[in-house]
């Protein structure tokens, strides 16, 4: 990790930036396969726009301009003042309004940015931190299938992170725990939702004396809510569970549909545990459906790393209303600890498989055009700084992880370049127009270091 | 184009998108080919790090935190207010600095960033833009070999992206035009490289009053530099158009001879015109030898689009110096006007390059499992949203650009499936586990239209 010289602010060395880029490249791949297009969206947002959802405590960073002439110069009213966005779905939101009559509808769209908290400076909270989002936003309606491809996409992208510690995708659904509770007779649903989405930091007895204490349900209501909080099943098992605690309403049926929906769609996966688990709330958000989280083994924690849901409105511009649904993975929330604690780390901090080795000075346009023919057949290449004695060019190699070594022959001699393995020290003729390292020599690759826990 | 509703801070539809994804793609090939490693820093530095130079007109945006819970609690002296980074180049010397333990020198990287200007919204000004910039840095001494080599890095680069308009990239060295301008006797050299600077701007006569009322020339030496300003050639012609103007300077002599080296390393540089251009002065920016400029055929209003030079000291930290030598690309800057003007566009606005159609809505998870067969093949593919008739279908398709529609055939008889290239309106029999398109309908493609001027 390199020297963090402003709390909040990662950054990181070559070598991690490898893996966030293999990391990135992955999840692009997979996003666009499944046909979701590529956008970003400004950093800064109107305040308003910002704060839109009324939710006054947001942390957000206010932009000034420094060469403002005059106090007038300023924004006076709080909606001119820009601040960065702290999300990338407010901005979405607001994109899929601004250019309505240029998208077609369904919209499947990723993005993959930086977003901004303007947190006081504390240990593990990150002021500036990537997120790939993707969403599907349609036009008055927006059918559930689509619930089912959102959970199947990301599902797919975070099962090709084979270098990630396990991750359990927990799928519930906010008509089933709604209807639940509808069935059982509370009447404060939003302060149930809010008391079983603490199970997770607080004992089920805490929670439980919250549910009869703050959102009024009897000790035989609570214990029948936190019983459906305990099931789970990375099959339709839980449909059966749920139904065994003998609660009936409406939506509590539509929502077991959609999640064992979910859950099956998902059963193909590989790389990634797929689950309904029905103590998911997703707190104070405004999904509406199914809703997602996601944790990683060992890192319990960091909470969940990849959330999100179905939103009956993402955005509305007074003549339509648009429904979405998406899922957000928090990328540095997800690598910062792993390159903390030596979890993940990269091969080498240089692209360059080669260095080309530098008999004399001048022999370096000699030295560039050999590099170049490497080059031509995706070779990372460079060739060495200086014409120093071979061991200190291999030397040089060492210290950045470059694998191989080339020696250029007798110019007037073809067929005389050798390189060398540095690691194995194996050094053989090769042709410049034809010899390739091994496929794992080529780029810098994720290192996974299994650590003592 | 999209709505851009708020002034400077562009934003891109997603078949933008995609053109700019293929620059930066091609451009990060091109350099990590060439050894150079990845990094990206914080988007926010002190503001007295933004200001080291001591330039206090550079348009910043300050960060301020909304939550800030009482005007105690905002940063009280200048030295722990935030800014967002005007350039990548002033943060990249604070990295080289924070991290020079963590570092090999000489240290190659390439920086693909947002940076943001504080400025008054103003037409044709960019508020945040993306810059790619590449640099190499030494420790205490950085041969010349490697201003060569920056030049053929980007023009490699430049040269990789073949669907601009012809671009020029223009050199010269500062130790040339300061040698020249002491060896005719002037000895305010600074007043004399403002007024050469400004030569793209204005005629060459407002330029040489300039040079007798500001710089103190005498008319016979304003001419001579007049002369010097106009010479620039492919080749290595310069030289002896310089020699024949008959001044004497041994600093003249050092930059002929590393232009002249320059010019003739990027002799074998394709799809880009690499030339000295001795009126190239690059202003008030701290370069020492080489500098570089860039200007895009039509449209040379635009100014110099890719910038950068050799600095002796690039950073400090008091026991060591960092010489670098680097060049910075505009993307936002080249791109935005071939979009607006309609010079470049992406094929379509989906990755998708199949849409499988829904015979039935109970077809879907078949559907699904044939979708994820050809993407397993890298070919990106979506489902139709509904179960409408085929013709609807294919307009579904046709209004997203996706070149082929798909359709299932019987699903107890094996090969029955089909797909119809939508365009030409031929329709084949088809292997999901074979069937390919052609290499140039598998992504999408940037399309440039040669406009009329």
């Amino acid at each position: 990790m390199p020297t963090t010289s402003l709390s909040g602010f990662p950054e990181l060395l070559p070598s991690e930036r490898f893996v966030e880029l293999a990391v990135l490249d992955r999840l692009r791949t997979i996003f666009e396969l499944h046909g979701f297009a590529p956008i970003e969206t400004r950093a800064a947002e109107p305040l308003e726009q910002l704060l839109r959802k009324g939710e006054i405590d947001k942390e957000v960073y206010l932009l000034r301009r420094l060469q403002a002439d005059t106090e007038e110069d300023q924004p006076k009213s709080s909606d001119s003042v820009l601040g960065l966005h702290f999300d990338l779905t407010v901005p979405f939101a607001r994109y899929v309004i601004d250019n309505a009559g240029h998208l077609q509808f369904p919209f499947r769209r990723y993005q993959i940015q930086k977003v901004w908290r303007g947190e006081r400076p504390q240990t593990g909270r990150y002021r500036e931190f990537t997120q790939a989002d993707i969403d599907i936003v349609a036009k008055d309606a927006l059918p559930f299938h689509h619930d089912v491809e959102i959970a199947r996409v990301m599902a797919e992208a975070l099962g090709a992170l084979e270098f990630l510690p396990p991750l359990r995708l927990q799928v519930n659904n906010r008509k089933l725990i709604e209807g639940f509770f509808r069935g059982i007779g509370a009447t404060d649903i939003g302060a149930v939702m809010r008391a079983i989405d603490r199970l997770d930091k607080v004992p089920a007895d805490v929670v439980g004396k919250e549910l009869t204490q703050v959102a009024g349900l009897s000790d035989a209501q609570a214990t029948v809510c936190l019983q459906l909080a305990d099931i789970r099943s990375t099959d339709l098992a839980f449909v059966e569970r749920v139904r065994a605690l003998g609660v009936q309403h409406d939506l509590l049926d539509a929502g077991l549909a959609e999640l064992a929906a979910v859950i099956e769609g998902c059963a193909t996966i590989n790389g990634v545990t797929v689950e309904a688990d029905l103590r998911i709330a997703r707190g104070l958000d405004y999904y509406t459906g199914t809703v997602f989280e996601t944790r990683m083994s060992g890192h319990e924690s960091l909470g969940s790393i990849c959330s999100g849901g179905r939103y009956d409105a993402l955005a509305t511009d007074g003549k339509s209303t648009y429904p979405g649904v998406g899922i957000s993975l928090g990328v540095t929330r997800l690598l910062m600890p792993l390159f903390q604690q030596g979890v993940l780390a990269g091969s080498r901090p240089v692209p360059s498989a080669v260095l080309i080795a530098l008999p004399h000075d001048d022999d370096r346009s000699r030295c560039d055009a050999l590099a170049q023919r490497l080059r031509s057949r995706g070779i990372a290449t460079e060739v060495a700084a200086a014409a120093q004695k071979f061991g200190k060019q291999i030397r040089y190699a060492e210290r950045r992880g470059i694998p191989y070594v080339w020696f250029p022959g007798d110019a007037d001699e073809p067929g005389t370049d050798t390189v060398k393995d540095i690691r194995s020290g194996e050094q053989v003729s090769a042709d410049p127009d034809a010899w390739l390292p091994p496929e794992n020599d080529l780029r810098p690759q994720v290192i996974m270091q299994r650590v003592e826990r």
